[in-house]
Parts: structure tokens; C-alpha cells; sequence
């Protein structure tokens, strides 16, 4: 992949299609918050009547990692045991299993891979309460589940799913407001577009020095051919996300960790000359997330801090953030969205065609 | 780190002490599979008895690549719903879950991270069946366990875990052949330690040339900062291990894929210039491994095919396969591990001592 002098080029001032979407993602969420209510309320008194005894999700690329953020926020609010489905289990070697008891959640922007609409009709008929996230309420998905969510954030044209995945994770913090009205998630849902647009301001301004060059932090993400992203807690899925995006719009190897698995064996590919991202908010996990940024540290590496506040000594990326920690996912991958864009325009590819990726993919 | 000109490398004849763990794997599956079978019997009319509606596995680094394998087995052949706990809900943001009715399986070769006992005993304080694969009987994790297996693996010098990592599957194996003893997997598993000594024959044959120099296969990932590992299936667990040794180990950014994930995205960092390492047993799993390998020879890459018969056109390892599809995760990681180790070697970098490694990781 031609890497050009990351110092001199500049970013399309026309912005790109990908970019445009980015900027359409307050308003999504806006009109989807209204227009979801009542849908939400509906899907959570069916949860209520199921009572299921487990969660399992199932999705793939972007969408997987709406359900990691999904597994967290269910186990943490509701406290019902969540894990990711591996569809290879149904419909590579297939098994049915004994899904009666449980709850499916199928993520899907497209609602069209063959395998996650074949775990969805083989729960269904054993009997799960079937659940369905999906950007297409007619794909063959929505058809397969008992309750389905709409993204209601229209049609994406570039490639990269943005706004549909930051729709998918609105989606479910919806539905969990719902199911625990009384909590700080569903008081602060409503402050949630707002907190949105003053994160894509703070992330517009990561891209370019004040002469319109690209950032220390742009240029040194379009410089190397690889990098880490490391968070923990509900922001393990934005730095899984960040990483996916990375990786299939800029080629850069970008590797997702949580703080804690980084320890468990990987923290030796950190060090000088492979840039770190930490995604640190203001909460049980980002102090979590602070044991990974020493460590790397200490590797001789120099994390950028994406935070909730600004902090001395460090390179951070500050967000403001006045929202529970579980909302700041949705905050968080917007300027790392806008990121990932300014990086593609600086490695000269084109982050609406991304190479090797289609808008639907369809696995079996 | 630094790189030593690869083609002139020549593996260290004495051998180093992860080498020759590595040697003792089939002898350690022997015993094991001898002194555990009474063990497993009773574990498994634990399982009977308490009949869990899901199955959640607690597992961090090498473990988490055996929990893999572990929930792939249990769904294919138990049809139990199963799915990969998130300790940091626990013990980071302090939730207890409503796990009653389920079963968490803890899978520790220390059993001392904290965060993982922390689950077990949140689980069983909740009246969920719980049960720890360990290599520490006398570990806080057997102690917090209802049931215990262990790994009889003996003592492992070498930080990096490689018999431990094959004593866990065995013991899962072993496990779910006494819930299944018509299986074909039941009845494999006596053949188990002799296929066991021919791929690591088999191994041992990729890593020099007749002259002693190192093979093509070594000197390649010696010479690379990246490398893509992919499968599906049953090993795609193998695919996870082999990447996570190689990163720890030798310092190689190495990634691990699904065969339908990396279609879902991540195929953008394929292409010349980064190895791929492809496993690809023969049975469903590797067949659907296939198309990516086809994706990602199609955007340049040669890919070495880690493979259950030799292949004409094929850049092929061969590992002489007589078994289930399910059981070949033990096989192929120990020629896997006798790579990483000549790697390393060729790289300049003791792999008995990574960097950034510890034998025992307390994350919280």
C-alpha cells in the first residue's frame, strides 16, 4: 500500500463520503431515540414475560463488536449472563442447539449474512425469545426474529459502517433503558445527541495542525504499518471497532486488546515505534485501562489518550464527557471515526473503497 | 527488537527449555488421559445431574485460546449454548450475575489471576455448577471450583505455556467424550498420544533444510513485522494460540482470524509482503477455511497451509491426521509451537524469556 509523505499531505477539504456519514450521526441517534421508544418498551416487556436465563448475540465484523458492547452493558444493568454466539457451530458443522430457555440477539447492519440469519431460525425454532438489531426491518434477518429493532439511520453509502454501528449501540441502550428505567443510563439517554455533536467537534479538531496540516497524531498513525488500541470494560468494543476500522479502511495492522488480555502475553509487540491508542473514559473501566497505558509506557511506547478529560503530562485526546461511562462507546468511536478517515486521506487511500471489503458480506 | 539476518540463523542445537516442553506433550497426554478418566466420569454426572441450560468459560491469554476450543466442543457435541465470560463485569465493574442454572468452567494453568477466581466464586456463591480446569490443584482457583480437573502437566519452566495449553483441551476433551462416549471423539482419544509424537515429527521437519539452515517457512516470519493466522472452526482456537505465541514470543505483530471475520473486513491488511499462516484440518472447519485462503491469495499473499494431507500447488505442512476433526487442535499447535520457538531463535530473542511476559498474571 503507497504510504505518501504523511508530513505534507493534506485532507480532502471536500470531505469524503465516509466522512459526511460521520457527521450525520448526531441527528441518527437523535431521531432514533424518538422514533425507538416505543419499540424499545415493547421488546422489553417480551423479555420480561420470557425471563430468559442467558443472552447469547450473534453478528459479525462491525456489528460483533456492537455485541461486545451489548454483552457488557446486559451483564453489568440486567445482570443476565451474555456471551458471543460462534455461528460456525450451526451452520459450518450443523449442530442445533438447545437454545430453549436463553434469548438470541442477532446484530446485523445488512440482515443478510446467511450465517446469522441461520442461528436466528435455528433459536427461534427451539424455542429462544429471537431478537433482531438491524438497519433493513425487510432483510431476511428481520423475517427470521420475533422482535425486531430498527437502526433507522437511512442509507449509508460509504463502505465503512459509522453510523449504523454507533445506531446499533443506541439501539441497545435503549432497550436496556427500558428494562431499567431507574438508572443512570436511561437518565442520561436524552442528553446522549448533544454529547455526540461536541464529540465530533473534539474529534475534528485531533485531525489538523492550525495551519491545516495533518496532526502529530494523523502523521504518526499514516507513518506506520502497524499499531495497538487498548481499553477495557464497556470501551474494549470502541477500541475493537477503532482497530476494524483502521484495518480495513487505512491497511494499517491495528490491534484491538483488552487492558488485561494485553498483559496476559501480547504486551510484548508494544514498544518504540508502534503507536498506542488507549480509549480511557471517566469510570471503573477507564482506571482499569490506566494499568495498559503504564505498561506500554514502560515498553518505551508513547500513548495517545483518548479521555474524558484532559489530562498534564500525557498525550490526551480529550472528549468531554457527561454522560455514564456506559454511554461514552457511542461518544468515543466518533472522533475515532474521523480518525480513521484523515488517516486513510494520508496513506492515499480512499476510505470509501476500502480494498477487499463489501457493504455485504455474506458468510457462511 | 532487533532482527538477525534470517537466512544465516541456525537454531540452536542444544535446543531451549520451551522446546523441549514442547517434546514432553505427548507423554504428558498419555498420562493425563490415563490418571483423568475416573475424574472426568465424575464431572460429567455433575453435568448430568445439574443438566446447565448454558455453559460460560472463564479463561485469560492461553487459557482464553483453550476456552475457544472448549466452547466449540461443548456446542457441536453437548449442544449446550455456550459463550466466553467477561470477567471485568465481576470484578471491575462489580456486578454480580444472575448465573444460577448455568455452568462456568474456569480454565487456569496458574489458577491465580484474580480476576478469573473472581468470577468462579461469584458463579458458585450464585448456585451455578462451577468447575476449573487447572495445572494447580492447590491453586485459589481449585479451591473456589465445586468440581476440579487437572491438567497433570507437570512442572513448565518456559513461561510461554505450551504443554499446560494442551493438557487443557485434553482434559476438555476428555471431558466431553465421558458426557458423549459414543462419539467418534470418545473413540479417537486413545489414538490421540501416538498422532500426538508424528505432529511433532511432522513439526520438526518444517524448520531446517537438509543443510541445517533455517526452512523457508522460519526464515519468512523472521524477516516479517506482520503476519495473518487464520481458520475456522474448531481450530480456529489454534489459529489464536499460534498468533499469540508469536507475539509474545518472538515479537511479531501476528494476527489471528476467522476465515468468515477476516471476509467481514480485515482481509485490507492481506497482501504481499505479510505471511499467512492458514490451519486447515480436514473435516467442515477446514473446508470453510478455504475461501480464505483463496481471498487472501487473491490479493497476493502465498499462503503456508498448516494441513491435514499434502497438497499439490500448495505451499503445504503436512500433519498426518488420523483423528476426529474436533481433536486436531492438539495437533496442529504442537508443530505450531516447535515454529514459534525457531522463530524466535532466528529472530534473536530467548523464547524461554519473552519480554513482557510472566508465568503467572494477576490481572484484576
Amino acid at each position: 500500500m503507497p504510504v505518501p509523505d504523511a508530513a505534507t499531505a493534506v485532507p480532502d477539504p471536500r470531505g469524503t463520503v465516509m466522512r459526511g456519514e460521520i457527521g450525520e450521526i448526531p441527528d441518527a441517534i437523535e431521531a432514533l431515540l424518538a422514533s425507538g421508544q416505543e419499540r424499545a418498551e415493547g421488546a422489553a416487556a417480551a423479555i420480561r414475560r420470557a425471563r430468559p436465563g442467558w443472552l447469547s448475540i450473534v453478528a459479525r465484523g462491525t456489528s460483533d463488536n456492537a455485541a461486545v458492547y451489548a454483552r457488557y452493558l446486559v451483564e453489568t444493568y440486567l445482570g443476565i449472563p451474555s456471551g458471543l454466539a460462534a455461528p460456525s457451530v450451526t451452520t459450518i458443522y450443523g449442530r442445533s442447539l438447545a437454545w430453549r430457555g436463553g434469548m438470541v440477539l442477532a446484530i446485523s447492519q445488512s440482515g443478510q449474512s446467511p450465517d446469522v440469519v441461520g442461528v436466528m431460525v435455528d433459536a427461534r425454532r427451539a424455542g429462544a425469545l429471537t431478537m433482531a438489531v438491524t438497519n433493513e426491518p425487510d432483510s431476511p434477518l428481520a423475517a427470521a426474529a420475533e422482535v425486531v429493532l430498527p437502526c433507522g439511520a437511512g442509507v449509508e453509502r460509504a463502505v465503512p459502517a459509522t453510523k449504523t454501528y454507533v445506531a446499533e449501540l443506541a439501539v441497545v441502550a435503549q432497550l436496556v433503558a427500558a428494562l431499567e428505567p431507574a438508572s443512570d443510563l436511561a437518565a442520561a439517554l436524552p442528553r446522549l445527541p448533544a454529547a455526540l455533536r461536541a464529540a465530533h467537534e473534539a474529534g475534528a479538531g485531533w485531525l489538523v495542525t492550525r495551519d491545516g496540516a495533518p496532526s502529530a497524531l494523523v502523521a504518526e498513525l499514516a507513518a506506520s504499518d502497524r499499531c495497538l488500541v487498548v481499553s477495557r470494560g464497556y470501551n474494549y468494543a470502541t477500541a475493537l471497532e477503532l482497530a476494524l476500522k483502521l484495518q480495513e479502511t487505512t491497511g494499517l495492522f491495528a490491534d484491538a486488546y483488552s487492558a488485561a488480555d494485553l498483559q496476559h502475553g501480547p504486551l510484548a509487540i508494544a514498544g518504540p515505534g508502534v503507536p498506542v491508542l488507549a480509549i480511557r473514559a471517566d469510570g471503573p473501566g477507564g482506571v482499569a485501562t490506566d494499568e495498559a497505558i503504564a505498561a506500554v509506557a514502560a515498553r518505551g511506547a508513547r500513548p495517545w489518550i483518548i479521555d474524558g478529560t484532559s489530562r498534564a503530562g500525557a498525550r490526551t485526546l480529550a472528549v468531554r464527557q457527561a454522560l455514564p461511562e456506559a454511554l461514552t462507546p457511542l461518544l468515543y468511536i466518533v472522533p475515532g471515526y474521523l480518525l480513521v478517515d484523515a488517516v486513510a486521506h494520508a496513506r492515499g487511500v480512499s476510505p470509501d473503497l476500502p480494498q477487499g471489503l463489501t457493504k455485504v458480506t455474506r458468510t457462511r
